[in-house]
C-alpha cells in the first residue's frame, strides 16, 4: 500500500510509541492522585505540556489537553462566547472543519450572529473580508490555519492584526499546519490554537488547545477541576505523552521534512503532470502546505479513480465527510462549479513516504485516469473521505 | 510500592496493550476514510463494540465511544435534556462523580429543575426517595451503579422500575462497577449507561456511553458525524481497541476476579480490625463493590495516615476531588459529621494485588496509625485524592 493520505492521519512515530509505552502498564497511576504512582504521572503530563508550548512558542500553563482537535475548538469557540455574555458575534471562514463550522453553527442556533466570509479562488480567505465583517461589538473570529483539503495556508496573522483593533479574540484550528510549517502563537498573534495529535505522528485521541493567558474561557464539559477547571475528565496520560513527544521531535526536525515534503509533491506533480493532460492544481500559486496536492483529473471522478487503485491509499477530501456524496465543500467554497468540486483526489505526504512511492503513485493513478477517461463514463457522484 | 488505588485507575493488562499496539505505527488509518488503511480501523472498532455490548448485555449500535466517563455521562444528561425541550427536571442523588454532579449543575444554571435525593447512612440511596421525586412531568434520572469512594452498590434496578412508570429516562454511572460486578443493561433496566477505560484495566482517554435503541440524545460536542452523529472527533482506535479487548477480559473473569478480590479485601479488613482498635468501615453491611474499603482509622486524619506510609499508593476518596481540602463529599452525604468526613482511607483492590500486598498494607497502616495515635495531633484537613 502507498499512503498518501497523511492529512486524514499519521502513523505513530516508535520514539512516540516509546515515550507511550511506559505509561501503560508500569507507570499507570492517576495524575490527580497524591501518591507516587499519580505524581509519576502528573509529572509525565508536564513534561508533556512544556513540549506542545516549545513546539508553538506558547508557555506551559496556556496549553489545555483535550480528546480531538474537534473537541478543542468546541472548546474555543463555544468556551469564548459562554465565558462573555457581550461577545454574541463569531466570525468565520465559508471552508472550515467541521468542528468548527458546527460549532459556529451550534452558536447561531443560540441566537450568537455567525458571519462567514468568503474564501477566494485561490483557496485564501481575504483578511479585508473579515474587516469588513468586525464592527464596534467584540468579536470572535475563528479561520483556519490551513485548509485540510487544499491545502492553502491562510493570512492568520494579519486577519488577528485587524481583529485585535476590534477588541477581537482569535482562534485558528492549526490541526493540519502544527508539525507540517512553522507555528507560533505570537508570530500569529492568536488567543486560541486547536492543536490534533494525529495529524503530527502522536495518536489519534488526543488533542490540545493553546489558550493565550487572560483569555476569558468556559468549560464545554462539565465535571472535576483537570486541566485548570477547562476541561474535565481523567487524562489520557500515555496519549499525552505521546503528543508531548512528537512535539519535540516536529520541533527538531520540522525545516528538514518541510524540505523533504515540498520536493516529494513537487515530483509528484510534475510526474503526474507529465501524464495527466489538463490536471488541475487547486490553490496553485498560493501559499501552501508543503504536503499537500488537492488535483483534479479532467473528465474522472476522484472516488472512481481511486477505487480502481486500490493500492494507492488517499482520498477525495477530509476524512471527516466521508460515506456522504457531496461535493467537496472547500472546493465550492472557492466557487468551483459543483460537477468540478465532486472530482478532485487529495495526495498528501509524510515522514514515511519515498521517491519509490512517488513514482509508483504517479504511474498507477494516470493508468488509471487514461483508462477511466476511455471508458464512457456517467457521471456519478464521488463519495469524499477526511 | 503497593498499590491500593484501584479505584483512581487500573494498569494495563498486558493482552490489552497487546491487542492496542498494532493500531499505533501499522494499522495507523483514519476509520473515516474509505482506503484500506482506513477500513482497517473502522473494522478494529466496530469488532470492540462488540465487546463492550456484550459485557453490558447491550447490542454494539447501542455503544457510544468517548473519550473518558465524563465525557459519557456529559453526553448521557446534557444530550438527553438538549434532545427533549419537555424534559426539564433532573433527578439525581446527593453524592454522584462530578461529572454527573457539575452536568446537572450546568442545567440547573440553564433552568432545568435538578432534585438531588438524600443518600442513607449506609451508603445507599432509597429508591422511594425518587418516587417521591417523580412527577407527571418526564424526568431524567441519574444514579451512580457504585459510588466509588464508599463502594456501596446502588438499587438501580429499582429505581428505574419506578422511574419507567412516569416515562422517566435513566442514566447510571456505571464507571466503578462495569468489570469488577456483573453489570446488564436490561437487568437494571437503564436507558443510558457510562463506562470508564481506565477503571477496567483499558487505557485513560477512552470510555463509552451506552444509549438504549430508542432514546432521544444530542451530540454535546459539535463537529462531523462520527459515533452516528452524537460524539465528534477522530476516534481514539488504539484506546477503543484497548477498551474492547478489557471488556473481553471481563466478561471472561469477572467472577472468578471478584471471589479473589472480595477475600482480599476481607482478609485486609481483617488484619486491620485485629490490629486497629474502633476501625470504622463505612457502607458495611450494604451491597458493596468486592474490591473497595472505606475506613476511618479512629483519631488519625487518613491524609496524614497515606503521608506517613508512602510505599502504599491509596487515597482518601475519589483521585478527581485531589488538592482540595474538602471533607469526603461522600461522607457529608450520608449525614456523617464534617470532622469524621476529612479523616477515612479508601483502600481499592485489584487484579495485580497479592496477599503479601495486603499483609504489609496492613502492617504499614496499623503501625502508622498508632504512632500518629500516640503524638498529640492537631486537627488537620485532609487532602483528598480521587
Amino acid at each position: 500500500m502507498i499512503y498518501l493520505d497523511y492529512n486524514a492521519t499519521t502513523p505513530i512515530e516508535e520514539e512516540v510509541l516509546d515515550a507511550m509505552l511506559p505509561f501503560f502498564c508500569e507507570r499507570y497511576g492517576n495524575p490527580s492522585s497524591a501518591h507516587l504512582a499519580g505524581r509519576q504521572a502528573r509529572a509525565a503530563i508536564d513534561a508533556a505540556r512544556e513540549d506542545v508550548a516549545l513546539l508553538i512558542g506558547a508557555m506551559p500553563d496556556e496549553i489545555i489537553f483535550t480528546a480531538s482537535g474537534t473537541e478543542a475548538s468546541n472548546l474555543a469557540i463555544r468556551g469564548v462566547v459562554a465565558a462573555d455574555p457581550e461577545r454574541r458575534h463569531v466570525i468565520t471562514s465559508a471552508f472550515e472543519h467541521p468542528a468548527t463550522a458546527e460549532a459556529c453553527a451550534a452558536l447561531e442556533r443560540q441566537g450568537v450572529r455567525v458571519t462567514r466570509v468568503p474564501v477566494a479562488s485561490d483557496g485564501c480567505v481575504r483578511p479585508e473580508e473579515v474587516g469588513r465583517a468586525l464592527s464596534a461589538a467584540p468579536a470572535l473570529v475563528s479561520v483556519m490555519h490551513a485548509n485540510g483539503e487544499i491545502g492553502t495556508i491562510q493570512p492568520i496573522a494579519t486577519i488577528a492584526r485587524m481583529a485585535k483593533e476590534h477588541a477581537g479574540i482569535v482562534h485558528t484550528d492549526a490541526a493540519q499546519t502544527v508539525g507540517k510549517v512553522r507555528v507560533n502563537v505570537n508570530a500569529l498573534g492568536v488567543d486560541l490554537l486547536t492543536i490534533a495529535g494525529h495529524k503530527l505522528y502522536a495518536p489519534k485521541g488526543v488533542g490540545a488547545l493553546y489558550v493565550r493567558r487572560g483569555t476569558r474561557l468556559t468549560s464545554v464539559l462539565a465535571g472535576a477541576g483537570h486541566e485548570r477547571g477547562l476541561r474535565p475528565g481523567t487524562e489520557n496520560v500515555a496519549g499525552i505523552v505521546g503528543l508531548g513527544k512528537a512535539c519535540e521531535i516536529a520541533d527538531r526536525q520540522l525545516g528538514a521534512d518541510a524540505v523533504v515534503m515540498r520536493s516529494l509533491t513537487e515530483y509528484l506533480l510534475a510526474q503526474l503532470r507529465a501524464r495527466v493532460k489538463g490536471l488541475v492544481l487547486h490553490g496553485d500559486g498560493s501559499e501552501r502546505l508543503p504536503n499537500t496536492l488537492f488535483l483534479t483529473f479532467p473528465g474522472v471522478n476522484g472516488a472512481r479513480l481511486l477505487e480502481t487503485v486500490p493500492q494507492v491509499a488517499a482520498s477525495t477530501g477530509s476524512a471527516c465527510h466521508s460515506g456522504s456524496d457531496a461535493p467537496s465543500a472547500s472546493l465550492l467554497a472557492l466557487g468551483v462549479p459543483p460537477e468540478q468540486a465532486i472530482g478532485p483526489v487529495r495526495l498528501s505526504v509524510g515522514r514515511n513516504t519515498t521517491m519509490r512511492d512517488i513514482e509508483e503513485a504517479a504511474v498507477a493513478l494516470s493508468y488509471a485516469w487514461k483508462r477511466l477517461r476511455d471508458v464512457s463514463e456517467t457521471p456519478m457522484l464521488s463519495r469524499p473521505v477526511c
